[in-house]
């Protein structure tokens, strides 16, 4: 079970944080934009090369100390195939490198084409007989407003191919009440949706006790995520909302379970942007980008553990 | 506004039919599948090849007779990059030959990373002072779990560049209930989202009198979408599940209004694989596929205007 693999690099680095590798050309420092450019023009192209000299630099300094990296894959999907490739090269190197890949792309579809963005993100793909890896992801975050036939067809996947999902629940934007809060008669849509997914994932419960079908609970919304802990002792939770987003270690405690386990949580500019933060400028040359992502990495592990 | 091109398209072609660009390799005939894998080898960029080849074809044919197409992304990312080109190349043709395209991607997500999807399909892409259009869609499908928040990013694109957007109301899938037929007490899930969605187009209302924001409704509900039909007098319907999926011309009626406008009913494989179809296969070879696509768009056009 891949959650099991997930736990497993976890009690490694002894650090449930997940690095969002979500690159702005506004991060990415300028002797990689300019290389960029020099080779490729000022193009699409040029951004998504950047983007992948980046993750690579991001990913070598800090691999050593979490388990695992989330791309969100919009940011390669907005430059066209250049990104995609880029995008599918980023999990390809974190991979190598030991990593577990989240992908956050949150699909979500009809059966028939549901199946699609399964074979192809965490399954294989058939042509003539012969089969391809397209995406690889291990893990890939998926939308539930379909309900259940459109989450289904990831399952197969997941089994043959040891992948998980994190299927949204409570998510860690301002306005994930609009919907999600709203009250059916005792509970919320959230809360439901929590039900649903605990149960979707009983027979992916691996020796950790966790199921390879998680959820995402926003860190931004503690008085939910605790309740949600509760109702779903065998969901792991994806964590997002940490850092940019407002969430601190304090509120996102209590998406864990009394061994510190149950939840990875996410944090992206904050880390891979560390360079550009006051606390880590002064520290290192702009060429040293990484370094400030590796020492934002082990000041957040140490937040999350003073909480945990 | 867009909407106003969409419709003035619909009442030049007597036809509100949007045919799914939704290829699969089961559906390309042998000819080009040879001549692509004697190209490109056994490999996914054959197939992204076949399906652009496929698509033109059934794109000329078919052109003159419909206002729209609706590519579904996931054929297409499902083969990586080399997808994601067959895909904007399809929309690229699509649109030379006169056809508006919405691009079925049925995205969702917090707003910074909206607003990539958004300029990407939608808006532009700035590198270093230069703008890219990526995609173009002239509409796109956009999922609505996360709120209002997830969904605003779009709009900016929307009047700026003249796009539109389908929102998920209530989808077609038999399972789509799950969620969206939850009572709130007194109304459902998907007819709050359905006001949500008519409040959210106010201000993209064109001279036709519908918003340039509209609503998936799927054909295979009559009962929900003559509701919503009542509720959302400003919206305009992307009706999928005509046809393979189970929903009947008699039962989509209800989708439009009393002037025969109000939706657009989108077949897929019942236009693209007609080829396949007993009903057409006496009547061409199959290096003539698209000439079947061409009958089966004309019959299921006089199938629509026999119940609107």
């Amino acid at each position: 079970m891949i959650i099991d693999r997930l736990i497993e690099k976890i009690k490694e680095t002894e650090n449930p944080t997940v690095v969002g590798l979500d690159p702005r050309m506004s991060f990415i420092p300028s002797f990689i934009q300019e290389a960029c450019f020099e080779q490729y023009g000022k193009t699409p192209k040029a951004v998504a090369e950047a983007f992948y000299w980046f993750n690579k630099e991001i990913i070598d300094a800090v691999s050593p100390f979490i388990p695992a990296v989330k791309p969100q894959v919009a940011m390669y999907e907005m430059l066209g195939a250049c990104g995609m490739e880029s995008y599918i090269k980023t999990i390809e190197y974190a991979e190598e490198k030991g990593l577990i890949v989240i992908g956050d792309i949150k699909r979500g579809d009809i059966a028939s084409t549901a199946e699609n963005y399964s074979d192809g993100h965490i399954g294989r793909v058939f042509v003539a007989g012969h089969h391809f890896e397209i995406y690889q992801e291990d893990f890939i975050t998926i939308n539930p407003y379909m309900g259940y036939d459109s989450v289904e067809p990831y399952f197969k996947n997941c089994k043959e191919y040891a992948k998980g999902l994190f299927v949204l629940v409570k998510t860690s934007n301002p306005g994930s009440g609009q919907l999600q809060d709203l009250d059916l008669g005792g509970k919320t849509l959230y809360e439901h949706v929590g039900s649903l997914v605990s149960q979707w994932g009983e027979s992916f419960i691996g020796q950790s006790g966790y199921s390879s079908i998680g959820a995402v609970v926003g860190a931004t919304h503690p008085a939910q995520a605790k309740k949600l802990r509760e109702q779903m002792p065998h969901t792991f939770f994806l964590v997002p909302g940490y850092g940019a987003q407002g969430g601190k270690a304090e509120d996102l405690a209590v998406c864990f379970d009394k061994d510190g386990l149950g939840a990875i949580v996410n944090s992206s500019r904050g880390i891979i942007a560390a360079h550009q933060k006051a606390e880590y400028k002064g520290r290192y040359d702009e060429k040293d980008f990484a370094q400030a992502a590796k020492d934002a990495v082990l000041d957040m592990k140490s937040d999350l553990r003073r909480c945990i």
